[in-house]
C-alpha cells in the first residue's frame, strides 16, 4: 500500500476540488454574516499559511487562537497546520493568570486574537514571555490603537499575502497539528497534543453512520466553542466531508441559536446541556421551525432525562449524549440507537438516550476497580480507561503525565460502569465520588434523579465527611420557584428519591441554593461547592 | 497522541465484546446454513489461528485460501492476518495454469479449501510446489479420499486448538495482511498485497456516511467473492461495525439470492451488474419482499442505464454505482447523492446514479492525457490516476510495477472524465478505447446506449482497424430475440445511435452474436472479441 500520510491540508484540497461552492456561514458580531464558499476558504487557508510564513512560522513554530468560533479561526485550523506549525487554541475563560500560563507553556510565539477579545489579552501582554506577534482578527484592516509593537491586521495581512502557498504533502502523519489546554482540579491547566494522524482518524470517526454520521448533506453547527477540544473536532470534519458549517461568533445566546438553526436548516448542532436548557426554554416560549434538525448533540457533563425527554417527545429532535474529554480529542462515545432497540419504549429509549452509549470503532476502553477489570454488568463500577489512535499519551511538557497515562492506558478520572450491551455510563468523577460505608455512592445518578422532579431546576450532590460512614451524600438544590417552605420541600424530595434508590444512597439532607458554581464550560464547581458548604455545614 | 497500530485484531476483539450476539448468516451448501453469534466468531478465529500456528505459520507466511463466500472463509480473514501471516485469497475461476501460477508466485505453504473444491485443486498438486498443507474447509471433520499427504479437516483441526490464542497488539500497522491477484490483457495475474493499515482505513470509508454507510443496523449480502478483493472489503467492515452478515456459499443464482435478502431482511447487498440483470429478471417473473434493502451496490462493469432504472423506479431500491479494482482495495468512488440533487428529476438522478460517483475521503483522483490534468468538465478524458493510504504502490514481486504504479500514482488503465461536481465517468479502458480521426471515441458510452434499446440484451462496441481513420467501431449486439431480419435491426440501431451521438461516434456497422464473451468476473472479453471479428470482418 502507498504510504501516503494522514494530513489535514488533504481536507483543504478536497473541500476546494469537490465542494468549491458549499458555504461557511460564519458570524463575526451582530449584524455580520460572511457566507464564505470552500473555494474561497481553501484561498484564504493558504493566504495566512503564506502570512504567517513571512512573519517567521516554521515547521513547529507555536501559534496561539484567542478567538470565538468563525471562519477566520477555521482558516487558522488549517492555515497553522498545514504547514507543520501547531495552532493552540486558547480557552478564552480561563482565569488571566491561567491564560498567561497557558501561552507562556506552549511558548506561542504568533497570536490570533479576536478584535473584541483583543482589550483582553493586552492587559496580559506584560506577562507573555514568547509572543512576537499579535493578528487581530475583524472584519477591518485597522488595527485597534494600542501601545503594543508587532500588532497587525488580520485582513491586511491576507491582502498582501499570495494564495499560491503550497503546504508539505510530505509530513509525517505524527507531526503535531494543534494544543489545547483542560482545567486541573489544582494547579495550572494541563496541555494535549493533537496530531495529524489523531485529527484525520477522529474525523472518519465523525463521519461513519453508526456515530454523528456527518455527511455532506448536513448543515453543521457547533455550539461548543473551537477553543474547546477544537469545538469537538467537527469543523475538521466538516471541511473534509463538505458539509456546510454555520460558525455562530460572539454573543451566543439561545435566540440566535434558534434564528441560525430555523435560518440555515441546520442538521446538526452540538454543545453542553446548560446550552439545551435555555434553547429549550425559548424554543417554548417562542417556537421556531426546527424540522431540519437530525441531531441535538450534548456532552461535558450529564444531560437530564426531563430534557433529553423534552427534546424527543416535545420537539421531535433526536438528542443524543456523547462523552468525551480534551485529552481524548475529543470523540470517545454518543448514545446512537442500535439494532436491538427498535421495539424499546420511548421511557426505555431515553433512558439509552441518557447513558454515555457505545465507544467509536477505533478506541477500546476499560472499567478498572480495585479487583481489576469489572465486568460489563451495568452495575459495577470503575475507573475508566480508554486506548486509541485519537488518544493522547501525556501532557505537554507536564509531570502530571504520570497520574493519568498508565500501561499504555489513559485513566480519566471518571467512575463508569458498562452495560451488557456495551454502552458507557458515567457514574461520576473519582474525585466527586461519594464513599459511604464501603459502599459507591455515584452523585451523578442522584443529581439526574433529582432534577427529574417538576420543582427543580438544577442540582450537584456532594460529599460531605461523616464520623461513623465517612462520606454522606448532601443535595444542592436550586428550585425554579419558592412554592412551599424549605422543611417541606426537602422531605417532598428525599420522598422522592427514596422511591428510587437504596436507603443508604438517599441523601441526609438538602440545602437551597440561588446558584450552582460552574467551570468555565459549565461544569458544575463542585470542589468550590464543597468547600462552601462543608463550612456552612459545620457552622450548622 | 498514543502510537496505537491501526490492526484487523482489533476488530475481533470489538465484535466479540460488543456484538457477542449478532450473526454471520452461512450458507455452506444446499440446504446447509449455520447461523454463528460474533462471539462464536471470535472464538474459532482464534482457534485457526492457534491450529494453523501448530503447523507452521508464523510471521509472514503466506496461506492461501480456495473458497467461497461463508464463515470459515470469514475466520481465515481475520484468523490468518491477525498474527502477522498473509491470507492469499485466490481466484477460483482462474485457468489451472493460472491458479498453480499465483499459488507458487505468492509461495503459499498452508491451503485452505472448500470440500466441494478440492476435486478441482487436488489435480494441480504436483504443480504446487511451496504447499506443505492443505485444509479442507467444510461441515464435516472427515477428510475426503485423497492420494495427497498432509490433508487435514478444518473442524478437526479447530476441535483441537486453542480458544485462548492471543493475537499480538503491537504488530506494525504496515505488516501484510491479504493479497488478491489480478488478471492481466496478457500473460500471468498480477498480485497485490493489502496491509491492515490499507483495511482499516477503507474499512472506515465503508462505514461513512457519505460511502457506504455501512452500520451495526445493516444486514449485508455480499455476493462478490470474498476472493475477489476481499468482497470488496465489506466483510472486514462488518466485524468491525457488529453489522449482521449473509455469506451465501457456492451455488449461487437469482433465486437464492432473493429467498436470502427476504428471508434476512438484507439492507444491503453488492456484486457485479450481471447478478443484478439475472436477480431483475427472477424478482419479475416471482415477486419477493424486498422492503428491507436500502442500497444495491454494482460495480466491476459499467451498470446498464435500464437496470438502474428498474431497481429505482420498479423495485423502489436504490442502485448505487461504484468504482474499484484490486489495486484499490478496492473502494474508490460511489454514485451516492449529494446535497445539491435534491431537486433533479428522476431521469437525472438515473444518470447520477450511472455515474461511478464521488471519490472516497482520503483518496486523491486525477485525468491524465497528453497535455497533462485535464479539466473537471465532464468532456475532457484521460487516464484516471488514484493516490492514498489503501491504493496499492506496486504488484507484488512483478516487473509490470512499473506500467502502472508511476510518481506515486496508481495509474488505472482506465479512461475516465470528472464532472464540474466532481463525479468520476468511466468512458473506456485505455487499451478499448477507440481512436478515431484523432477523436477518442467511448466503447463504453456506446454500449450503454445500444444497451437502453428495448430490443437488446447485451453490447460491447469494439475498434476494427481502419485504412482512413485508423480505427472504427463495430457495434456487437445481442438481441432478446430476433424480431426482423438483422438488416432491418442493424439500421434501427445505428438510427438510433445517431439520435444521441455524433456522427463520428456511430459505429460502421453491427454485427449479432449469440453472446459476448466475458471474463471470469463477468467483464467483456473485449481482446477475444477483437481477434475473432477482426478475422471475421477481413474475410467478408
Amino acid at each position: 500500500m502507498m504510504q501516503t500520510p494522514l494530513l489535514l491540508s488533504s481536507f483543504i484540497k478536497r473541500a476546494e476540488q469537490y465542494f468549491p461552492n458549499k458555504l461557511i456561514i460564519s458570524r463575526t458580531g451582530e449584524n455580520s454574516i460572511h457566507r464564505i464558499p470552500y473555494r474561497e476558504f481553501a484561498k484564504r487557508t493558504r493566504k495566512l499559511a503564506d502570512a504567517l510564513t513571512k512573519l517567521g512560522m516554521v515547521h513547529g513554530t507555536k501559534v496561539g487562537s484567542f478567538a470565538w468560533n468563525h471562519h477566520r479561526h477555521l482558516e487558522a485550523y488549517f492555515g497553522v497546520p498545514g504547514t507543520g506549525a501547531i495552532l493552540h487554541m486558547i480557552n478564552i475563560r480561563l482565569s488571566p493568570e491561567h491564560i498567561a500560563y497557558v501561552i507562556n507553556h506552549a511558548g506561542d510565539e504568533i497570536l490570533l486574537v479576536d478584535d473584541n477579545l483583543f482589550p483582553h489579552l493586552e492587559k496580559l501582554a506584560p506577562y507573555l514571555k514568547t509572543v512576537k506577534h499579535y493578528i487581530i482578527m475583524g472584519d477591518s484592516t485597522e488595527i485597534p490603537e494600542t501601545s503594543l509593537e508587532n500588532v497587525h491586521s488580520y485582513e491586511a495581512l491576507l491582502a498582501e499575502a499570495s494564495e499560491d502557498f503550497v503546504f508539505p504533502e510530505d509530513l509525517d502523519e505524527n507531526t503535531p497539528a494543534g494544543m489545547c489546554y483542560t482545567s486541573a482540579t489544582t494547579g495550572n491547566p494541563k496541555g494535549v497534543v493533537y496530531t495529524h494522524r489523531g485529527l484525520v482518524l477522529h474525523s472518519y470517526a465523525l463521519g461513519l453512520a453508526d456515530a454523528m454520521g456527518l455527511s455532506e448533506r448536513d448543515v453543521i453547527l457547533p455550539v461548543v466553542p473551537m477553543f474547546h477540544v477544537n469545538a469537538w473536532g467537527m469543523p475538521f470534519a466538516a471541511v473534509f466531508f463538505g458539509t456546510t458549517q454555520v460558525l455562530p461568533g460572539p454573543g451566543l445566546n439561545p435566540k440566535l441559536l434558534l434564528d441560525l438553526i430555523e435560518q440555515e436548516k441546520v442538521t446538526v448542532t452540538a454543545g453542553v446541556p446548560t446550552i439545551w436548557l435555555a434553547v429549550l426554554k425559548e424554543q417554548e416560549e417562542s417556537p421556531r421551525d426546527l424540522s431540519s434538525l437530525r441531531a441535538v448533540v450534548s456532552g461535558g457533563s450529564a444531560s437530564p432525562k426531563g430534557l433529553i425527554r423534552a427534546f424527543e417527545e416535545k420537539l421531535g429532535v433526536p438528542f443524543i449524549v456523547g462523552y468525551g474529554m480534551t485529552e481524548t480529542s475529543p470523540l470517545v462515545s454518543l448514545s446512537v440507537y442500535s439494532s436491538g432497540m427498535t421495539d424499546l419504549t420511548m421511557d426505555e429509549k431515553i433512558d439509552v438516550r441518557a447513558l454515555q452509549g457505545m465507544p467509536m470503532p477505533g478506541l477500546e476502553v476499560r472499567i478498572v476497580n480495585e479487583a481489576g477489570d469489572a465486568p460489563w454488568d451495568g452495575k459495577t463500577m470503575g475507573e475508566l480507561a480508554i486506548r486509541g489512535p485519537w488518544i493522547a499519551s501525556e501532557y505537554y511538557n507536564d509531570e502530571r503525565t504520570a497520574e493519568a497515562f498508565r500501561d499504555g492506558w489513559l485513566f480519566t478520572g471518571d467512575i463508569a460502569v458498562m452495560t451488557e450491551f456495551g454502552y458507557l455510563k458515567l457514574m461520576d468523577r473519582t474525585k466527586d465520588l461519594i464513599k459511604s460505608g464501603g459502599e459507591w455512592i455515584s452523585s451523578v445518578d442522584l443529581e439526574n434523579a433529582l432534577m427529574t422532579h417538576e420543582d427543580v431546576f438544577e442540582a450537584a450532590v456532594i460529599a460531605i465527611p461523616h464520623e461513623q460512614w465517612i462520606e454522606r451524600p448532601l443535595a444542592c438544590v436550586v428550585l425554579k420557584e419558592r412554592k412551599v417552605a424549605d422543611e417541606e420541600m426537602k422531605q417532598r424530595l428525599l420522598t422522592y428519591l427514596a422511591g428510587q434508590f437504596a436507603k443508604l444512597w438517599v441523601p441526609d439532607d438538602v440545602v437551597f441554593l440561588d446558584e450552582i458554581p460552574k467551570t468555565s464550560v459549565g461544569k458544575f464547581l463542585k470542589a468550590s461547592l464543597r468547600n462552601q458548604l462543608t463550612e456552612h455545614y459545620q457552622q450548622v
